[in-house]
């Protein structure tokens, strides 16, 4: 980083994505009193920000508020801003950020809506983050929780959890983005936000399975609630904190996702359950889901620590080995008899 | 109790009561190998079970397996029977079950379906099963989970929580329930399971009233995590363990719970969302809801232990004390910026 430092009083804040979840989030922040300038690539949408205060391909319906203008200039977005929000498909964040890395200014606080893991070097989003843009963990910002954008961008009440081993970076964004619809709170376990982010598109793409198998509202309860377990194994031994898997952006982001029945990996599972090939079903999903990439890294994860998977091993069963739906129930069903919690 | 010893390797099961979920739990039972009578005060159900194998009442379109039988007889129902199955509404339970302790087994083991806690007492209702039938902790259990009665009557796939403080009887009555759809973990804190059985109505009817406010999954995902944060708070005062509450008797069956639209607490929430007052919610619901009744008893046991429960809080604040939806949503959301988890 380059750019100098920034003017803490500021109002001034960047927004890099304009897809529904980033420009969601500028809205709040709008709404929270920050000034916010949305990086776009796309022209198109930085004109129908001006013209319309609309961002129709991403967010129908919504109208944006004043304080939120979109830009493609990178240089004219980040220049002087206090707080950096990356909102970019995690998959092309390295690539698409690696430019910003000399417009940050050196004090800029930088958060992640960010979620999954990158492929072919497990980072986690933040981890991303520090490497492309050269900034260190205590002013990096994770922020996540039960967050459909379109209910958010209709002012719903929600709540959310903002992450980072830096208590000041964390308070500065809880702070900026809270509204009488949005409420933040404060969590210092990256690992475990992350992890969970990651990790429930596997658990959302099981429970579509099993919606899409006919079961019902126990059935999405106890995958939900026994995937959660597994979830938690697997991040106290990687030094995340217990509270974080049973808070807002463990079970709350679960829930949501889900009950909704928008996700693309509930509905990519829905169709298998109802039968489909997987192949069929990601042509009638409009693409693959990000579930079904990550379960294999996730177990891989796992069995690397020894960690017991098994709706994770069940995903990675039918969506990767060709193994049945009812071969799979009757095999977690089957399960030897054991007490809830081990140890 | 009077009533001699039972053969262990006897296969009889007695249910008492047969509402939904007791006539449910007692086809499971059957489907595990048990051989079960029930005891119902009604004589036509006796006779409807012998004659169709149905209980239509209370159990719409559902063929009881061949090893169900019902009568009307106290003592033929629990003569010999190994396990003897509580499934009485709450607040009868201490009368209805005055006369077994003369005819339960000296070395029975007893179960109880049962949630809530008893009005005037506070006792939860395994205490009222020890107090009633004079049966020691040890040999009390209490069977709890994501467990909606009419997708388990369907065998649909679940899992739930067999609890007791006696080990020997938690994996006995796991056994027994043990079948290719129904999956029991044994745990050992009644005092967390119990809670979360009577916590949970509160929370459903907060969540209802939230949906009938209009508002999406976003805002019912919020109020359940942080409802069972608080919930949670409570229990770990009073001894609970804290893996209870993200568990299938906490988080699985407040999930499953909240997400049917046919519990009685969330349909009353629902009514009072769109705007209903209380007394017309309640005549449209037919009849009021376990979470009116137990929001004050709860939110009073909080204040006894200094336990903070802001969502049971604006429970107690919308169903008792007239405050309106909005002035209490705005009230939740604007609290001071905190941490996720205190301590």
């Amino acid at each position: 980083m380059t750019a100098g430092v920034v003017d803490r009083t500021s109002r001034h804040v960047a927004v890099l994505g304009s897809g529904s979840w980033g420009t969601t989030f500028a809205a709040v922040l709008a709404d929270a009193g920050c000034e916010v300038r949305v990086w776009t690539r796309r022209p198109e949408i930085a004109t129908e920000v001006a013209a319309h205060r609309t961002n129709e391909r991403y967010l129908p319906g919504v109208r944006l508020p004043d304080g939120v203008s979109a830009t493609t200039d990178a240089a004219e977005a980040v220049s002087g801003a206090r707080l950096v929000v990356a909102a970019i498909p995690s998959q092309s964040a390295r690539d698409t950020l690696a430019p910003f890395r000399a417009l940050v200014a050196d004090d800029a606080v930088v958060v992640s809506l960010m979620k999954g893991v990158e492929l072919g070097t497990d980072r986690r989003m933040s981890q991303v983050l520090e490497e492309v843009l050269g900034v260190p963990p205590e002013r990096l910002v994770v922020v996540s929780g039960p967050n459909l954008a379109g209910e958010i961008a209709a002012r719903q009440p929600t709540a959310t959890v903002v992450s980072s081993v830096g208590a000041g970076a964390a308070s500065e964004v809880a702070a900026a983005c809270s509204t009488p619809y949005f409420r933040p709170y404060t969590n210092a376990d990256v690992v475990g936000v992350e992890l969970c982010g990651a990790a429930k598109n596997v658990i959302a793409l099981v429970v579509g399975v099993a919606q899409g198998r006919g079961y019902g509202f126990n059935t999405m309860a106890t995958v939900i609630t026994r995937g959660l377990v597994e979830i938690t194994r697997l991040g106290l031994v990687l030094g995340a904190h217990v509270e974080t898997f049973s808070g807002l952006a463990g079970m709350g982001d679960l829930m949501a996702t889900c009950a909704s029945p928008q996700s693309r990996n509930h509905r990519l599972g829905r169709h298998v359950g109802e039968g489909m090939s997987l192949d069929d079903a990601v042509v009638a999903t409009g693409g693959t889901a990000e579930g079904v990439k990550s379960c294999r890294s996730i177990l891989e994860l796992a069995e690397r620590h020894g960690v017991e998977m098994p709706i994770t091993q069940a995903a990675v069963a039918m969506f990767h080995e060709g193994r049945s739906v009812d071969e799979i129930t009757r095999a977690l069903i089957g399960r030897p008899q054991k007490p809830e919690t081990s140890g």
